[in-house]
Order: structure tokens, then C-alpha cells, then sequence
């Protein structure tokens, strides 16, 4: 295949299951038919993974990402080869923090520059990352800030997609930042990103209410009914097709996620939970809405099972091979937006017709 | 079987999938076997429903509930014989909301009078019922109003038991209203609901945090470090098996339900909503913790399916067969707590044994 895709790969939490993920999924060796790997990290921290876990995927290290080579898992230091890192597996600590910090920061600093078309984070620990680098409350915050564009975070698996009007806040505040405005534009955003990134061409976006049972009547909250029904059907004059609001818990219950492209949910436990209680390890969280596809396996770096090789690479796999997916969709997408006929109203194609059966309808 | 429970079903909103439920079920002539049962209803809105749906079911009018006959679905009618209810498939009425109300209350009644011994109630409409009379936002509250004990909404499946710390109130007052006092008491009702109502003899219980990943060490809200982490200690220290809080999207995602006899959610959609996500058609609705049994299926009227002949009786059937088993359950845990032994603490018994083998220790 031509034209294969650079997918920039962090590390992660450095005492987590990120390089057991990398490991396994770059052990298969037809992903390097599809993309182009650099993993954003340390090579002696690589190398105590590998020898820990007993994986020997090769790898190759280089200075810079031009230097990258096809069919290789090329390897970018972001800390200095003077430094020793040490691994504990499964412990939160300062020094892992940062460097997972410095590879989101390297990855982020080519991907700004138009050196990869795509970046896939290995998971993070909140806990260990510098607060003064790093004062968000996720990689999909930090990627949001950085990256240009606005970010929705989306949560993908084969059948089901999940965007966040909010995402990691407390839930104390949820309720107050739910206004129209956000609304708005997150439906516009996840109708964008399904339009453009999976290609579908009529897509359906699901809304769910603020409240339980979506307010049930204005009864259980007012939030629907003030500001989310409102928005619903601004847009649909407008032929956004978007639906709701729906109470959450029927609407998972009933399979009714099948019916459409994309949920946005309004809160973080309200979409994440229900998503991962049907979809664990085929699941991944796509940073929706920046000009660079960022994608990351939807759980986080498991202390409980790092080191002992039982980490499950299916996620991360999905998310290289969603990364790419979307790649292409955009490609497809732009170039076939690229030159639109001028856009004709309904009335105007009648007023067409009718000048074509009578050429002078003015006789 | 001798000692068949009497349970008393309400016919919820008439309008709704109410009938269909009750016509379907009790169309097993086993169901019999176990139990007696009375609907509070109206004969009259029952033949509508058994025409329209074509179910023959046969049933048996009794003026009250001591003249309930072994073997037949008896029906006790709740509005005079004059009124002329009209049925609307799937229409919001007040009528249909009254209908519901004066079922729900004249179970109540017979209930608190000792005469039933668990209520299966149909769903209503929460939006078709009458305000004055009913100022509820669920048959859950009204029943914890109205019966003796101390209400606690618990969501079961086969496999899993989901409780609820807040259950239908808007979003916004979720985080004000849990308190440490709240989350012991809840923590306390599951745990004696699971020991005696479903004979778990070492039960565990698992919290799940107010925000979103549990709070991540404090930097996505407080609530877990400083309102239910010291619970769990306190409890702990009983010897209260309680575990957690665990973040709510990893916990439903990891499967690690399987792992507890409860699951305590802070608040509706983050409990419900991964609940129904994993087990619609087989989950009840079990109001914990009143003298009485209230037992419900975990849907609503079905409005989009009433009339048609097309709803599941499978959750009411569940709900049905719950309530019986808790009944035995009872019973026998009474019957095993009635005389129990003196309680020893371990230092007594270490002193008790010392003295066994030297039985004048201070020689």
C-alpha cells in the first residue's frame, strides 16, 4: 500500500501496560503494511519492558521522526541517554508522570509540525503526571489545547459510538455547564466528526437528557426541556438529523445506540459506563474535531496487571487500526468535498424542472 | 407447596403494557403453584386489554382481598362499577395516571393491613399521575412513603445488584445530597438486604465513586476522599464488607460486578444505565428495606408498544419469582436469627480456650 500513514505512539505511564501493548500489537508484523510506527519514548525504559515481559519485538531507534523507516518500529529517546529510569511496575510515581508527559509533548510538537498523521496514546496516570506541565485532567484535554481544532471526545467501537458534551469534571458541576450553547455544538461537532471520520453519508445523532428519565416530564429536572429540546429542533430546521433527548438508562437498555451513528451523552459516567459495560477491549477514545487523528485505547494503564504480561493489546490494536480508518475517510471525505456544486434548494430545482418542460414559462 | 404468598399487582398506567403483562404471565398455569395472585385493577379496562390483545386468560372478580382464591388470578376492582374507563393505547391521560394511583393505593392499603405479602407493581406514567394524591417522582418513593421501613431502590438481575444512593432527582442536587450519613445508611441497607433478602452470608458490597474515574486521586472532585473513602473505613472496621469506591466506567467495564452481591451507585444513570445496558428483559426493580416486598419489572409502560400484543412479559414474570424468593428468603434467615448464640469476640474465645487447656491461669 501506498502512501502509508505515520502514527506517532506515546508511551504512556511509564509503570503501566503501555510498552506491553506496543510490544504485542507491533509483533504482528502486517500493521507495518499499513502504517508507519514511532513510538515516542526511552529505550532503556523499552528495553526493561521487553526483557520483564519477555516480548522481543524488534525495534529501531531514531533521532528525529524524518528518519522514520517503513516496515520498523522506530523508537524516538525523549530523555536524554545520560538518564536511568527506573521501572516499578504498578506504582504511581513522579518519575513515570513525566515521561509520559514528554512523550505527549514530543508527539505533539511533530504532529503540530505535520510529521505524523496521527497520534495513539498509551494510557496515563493522573496521579503521577507534573501538575505544572501538565494541568489538565486528560490526554484528550491536553490534546485539545495543543492540537488545532476544538475537541469532542468520542468513544468508538464497532457498533456503537459515545461523544461527551462534558467530559472529566466533577459531577457537582455538570448540571450548570449543560447550556445551550454546548449543546449545540457538540451535536454539530459529533454530526461533523461522523460525517467526515466514518464516512457515513446520512448520519443520526442520539441526544440524552441531563436527568434521569430525560426530566420525565420537566418532573426529574428542566434541563431537557429548557435547553435541550430547544437546540434539538433549531437544528432540525435546519436538517441536522439529531433525536431526543432520550433517558439514558432505556435507551441503552434497548439496544437503540444500534440506530444511530453517534450518542452524545452529557456527561462523563453517563456515556463511559454503559459503553464499556457492553464493549470492553474492542472499545477506543477518539479526540474528535483536531486537524490531527488522536486515538487512544479506552482504559487506563491497569497497574494491577502491569508486568505480568496479561494486558490485553486488543484496544490498543483497534485504536492504531480506527487511526488509520479515519485517515483514509478524511482523504475520501475532502476530496469529494472538495469541489461541490453550488448547493440548490428544493424550490430552485422545481423552478429547473419547470423551465425545462417550458423553456419561457413567462408565455 | 403449602404457605402460598399472596402478592398483590397493581395494574399501573391503563393505558400502557400493564394488562399484557399480567395476561402473559399468569397464562402459566405453573405461576399458580406458588403463589396467589390479586390485581387491583378494573374489570372492565382487563377485557378491553384481553380483547384488544387477544389473550384469554381467565381471572376471577373478588370484592376484597380475604376472599383471594388459590388458583386463579383473582382481580379486585378499584373503581366503581359504574365508571366507564376508556383505554387509549400509548396516550398520556389523567385517567389512565388515576387508574394507576387508585391500584397502587388500595394495595397499600391490604399491604399495611398484613393482608399481602409482597407487591408487584405494574409501571406508570409518571407524567399521567395525579399530582395531588401521588407527589412522587417513582413508585419507589411512594411505597418507601407509604409502608413501613426505610426505602432503598435496588435494581437485580441474575447476576448482579445494583442500589442506589439518590435515585430520581435532577442531576444538579446529585453531589450536595450525598453525605457521609446518606452513603453509611445506604451502604447499611444493601448489605442487610443482601444477607436476609437474598441469604448472601458474606456479603460484599462495592461503592462506586460520585465523579467521574472515582475522583482520580481528587483532581476530578473531592467527594470520594472526603465523604465516602471514611465511610468505607468506618465500616470496615465493623467488619462491614464494603469495598471501594470504584470508578463506575472501569468497574461495569471490567466485569467486576460478578465479584459483589451489591453494587452501590451514587445516583440514577450512573447505576441504572450500565444495569439495563447488560440486562434488559430479565432485570426487577426491588424496593428494599420495607416490611412488605415490592417488586417491579425494570422498564416502563412501553407506550410505543402497548396495545400491540408485541411487549416481553419476561421482567414482570423476573419480578414475579423474585418476590417469592424473597419471601422464602425471609423466612429462613428469621427463622436462623431468631436464638442466636451470645456473641464471643476473638479475645474471648482465645481466653476461653487458654482456660480450656489451663484452667486456673493464674497458677
Amino acid at each position: 500500500m501506498e502512501n502509508k500513514i505515520i502514527i506517532g505512539i506515546t508511551q504512556g505511564d511509564t509503570n503501566g501496560i503501555g510498552y506491553e501493548l506496543i510490544l504485542k500489537a507491533f509483533a504482528n508484523a502486517e500493521l507495518f503494511d499499513m502504517c508507519i510506527p514511532v513510538v515516542y519514548g526511552s529505550e532503556k525504559v523499552l528495553h526493561f519492558h521487553r526483557k520483564a515481559l519477555g516480548l522481543n519485538t524488534p525495534y529501531h531507534v531514531i533521532s528525529k521522526v524524518e528518519q522514520a523507516q517503513e516496515g520498523r518500529l522506530n523508537l524516538i529517546n525523549v530523555i536524554g541517554d545520560a538518564l536511568e529510569p527506573t521501572v516499578v511496575f504498578g506504582k504511581t510515581s513522579e518519575e513515570a508522570g513525566r515521561m509520559a508527559y514528554l512523550a505527549l509533548e514530543a508527539a505533539v510538537r511533530d504532529a503540530s509540525a505535520d510529521n505524523l498523521d496521527a497520534i495513539v496514546t498509551c494510557p496515563i496516570n493522573l496521579a503521577a503526571m507534573p501538575k505544572g506541565d501538565f494541568p489538565f485532567k486528560s490526554q484528550t484535554d491536553y490534546l485539545g489545547a495543543k492540537l488545532n481544532g476544538e475537541s469532542l471526545m468520542m468513544l468508538c467501537n464497532p457498533y456503537m459510538r459515545v461523544a461527551l458534551a462534558t467530559n472529566h469534571q466533577p459531577l457537582g458541576t455538570v448540571a450548570e455547564s449543560i447550556t445551550a450553547e454546548l449543546v449545540e455544538k457538540r451535536i454539530r461537532q459529533a454530526y461533523e466528526s461522523v460525517s467526515r471520520d466514518f464516512l457515513c453519508a446520512m448520519p443520526r445523532v442520539a441526544v440524552l437528557g441531563v436527568n434521569p428519565h430525560a426530566g420525565s416530564a420537566a418532573m426529574i429536572g428542566t434541563e431537557e426541556d429548557d435547553i435541550v429540546r430547544p437546540v434539538v429542533a433549531k437544528l432540525a430546521d435546519e436538517d441536522v438529523r439529531v433525536f431526543g433527548p432520550y433517558a439514558a438508562d432505556g435507551f441503552f437498555g434497548a439496544g437503540m445506540y444500534k440506530h444511530f451513528d453517534c450518542v452524545l451523552a452529557m456527561y462523563h459516567d453517563q456515556g463511559v459506563t454503559p459503553f464499556k459495560a457492553l464493549s470492553m477491549d474492542e472499545g477506543t477514545n477518539f479526540t474528535a474535531g483536531l486537524d490531527v487523528i488522536c486515538m487512544a485505547p479506552d482504559h487506563g494503564p491497569a497497574y494491577d496487571k502491569a508486568g505480568k504480561g496479561e494486558a490485553s493489546e486488543l484496544s490498543f490494536l483497534q485504536a492504531i487500526y480506527n487511526a488509520i480508518d479515519i485517515y483514509r475517510h478524511r482523504e475520501v471525505y475532502d476530496e469529494s468535498h472538495a469541489n461541490p456544486l453550488p448547493h440548490v434548494v428544493q424550490q430552485d430545482r422545481r423552478e429547473d424542472r419547470r423551465r425545462f418542460v417550458n423553456p419561457n414559462p413567462e408565455q
